[in-house]
């Protein structure tokens, strides 16, 4: 198994984390961003949106960071980390689509501003990212794990931009559920993190 | 079966859309968002996120299109239109995230403005739009659908912002794909369209 991969992406981070949790071993390649590797024809020809990671598994190719999750939830995991009821597909469901837009339109636009000098409107994504944090910490209010009780997908795409926050200059600490839920994923058998996260 | 409902949103249109192809009866109620009914109290106990539709079938709530997408898929279709098999849940989460992020971003934003009187940056969603337009374009052209050779909620998740594309001032003409694609998509038996669609 090949991921194509970026050290300081939280998006790559997710997949790292959860294969690394499945103890599933891969080989990373490092994509080569500065340079635009992702954009040139071949890597197109892997993922003609131009973004990583990209995961090859045998004669699979997939793309997109939720979507590697949820093929590698169901494909090594026995679901254990996904879940094949109807509701509970639904409940982890509305995570991965909060993490695709909301989360990825606060916290992580406001990371791109420090930690990569991008022209983005830093004021505009803080204001999202505390909207981001109160809900996200309401909901841990009564959860160690943000659905089915238990550490999931959900919780696996949503950490990285959240546990990267300070990079951004965004302060988590006023949202103490959240901080006792980075607590949680970080204290997983297998965890790994990535420099810039909070301890 | 209830459906909180409101009739110009693309994200509620996903929703009915599938209720309908898959013939399941619901009761739509209309969310009064002129008033703000979606920032209520009460609604936010349902939603905590504020935003439609939500969808109540029996004891379970589920809100966010793609999540009620997943839901009803997988609960009332038999997998028909999602599927088991983990490379092919990861295809189509692929197109679930596109559409939570990319779409949403582009082609709703666009929208948003000439339909609504949004105060948006639409050079800057008309930009994107077109790019999702030529990926979209480019991905259909050896397809009939999104994935799997036949329709699924990756479609229909795609679909409505899509199909709205004229209603931000977006011209769809020149990507003949995604317009043979749309009139597959209303080609379906129980299919239902919504004001300002291209035909």
């Amino acid at each position: 198994m090949k991921l194509y991969d970026r050290i300081p992406s939280g998006n790559c981070h997710k997949v790292r984390l959860l294969l690394n949790l499945l103890n599933v071993e891969y080989e990373s390649i490092i994509v080569d961003a500065m340079n635009k590797q992702h954009k040139s024809e071949e890597y197109l020809k892997m993922n003609p949106r131009g973004q990583f990671p990209v995961l090859l598994d045998g004669v699979n190719t997939i793309y997109d960071s939720h979507a590697i999750l949820v093929y590698l939830a169901a494909k090594y995991a026995n679901q254990s980390w996904y879940s094949q009821d109807p509701y509970e597909m639904g409940l982890i469901q509305e995570w991965l689509s909060f993490s695709s837009n909301e989360i990825a339109n606060s916290l992580n636009i406001a990371r791109l501003k420090y930690k990569f000098n991008a022209d983005v409107d830093w004021d505009l994504a803080q204001k999202k990212s505390i909207l981001v944090l109160k809900l996200v910490d309401q909901h841990l209010k009564t959860r160690d794990w943000l659905e089915l009780d238990r550490p999931t997908i959900a919780d696996l795409a949503c950490y990285p931009y959240i546990a990267l926050a300070s990079e951004g200059k965004i302060d988590i600490q006023p949202f103490l559920n959240v901080y006792r839920w980075i607590q949680n994923v970080q204290n997983l058998p297998g965890y790994i993190g990535m420099d810039g996260m909070i301890q």
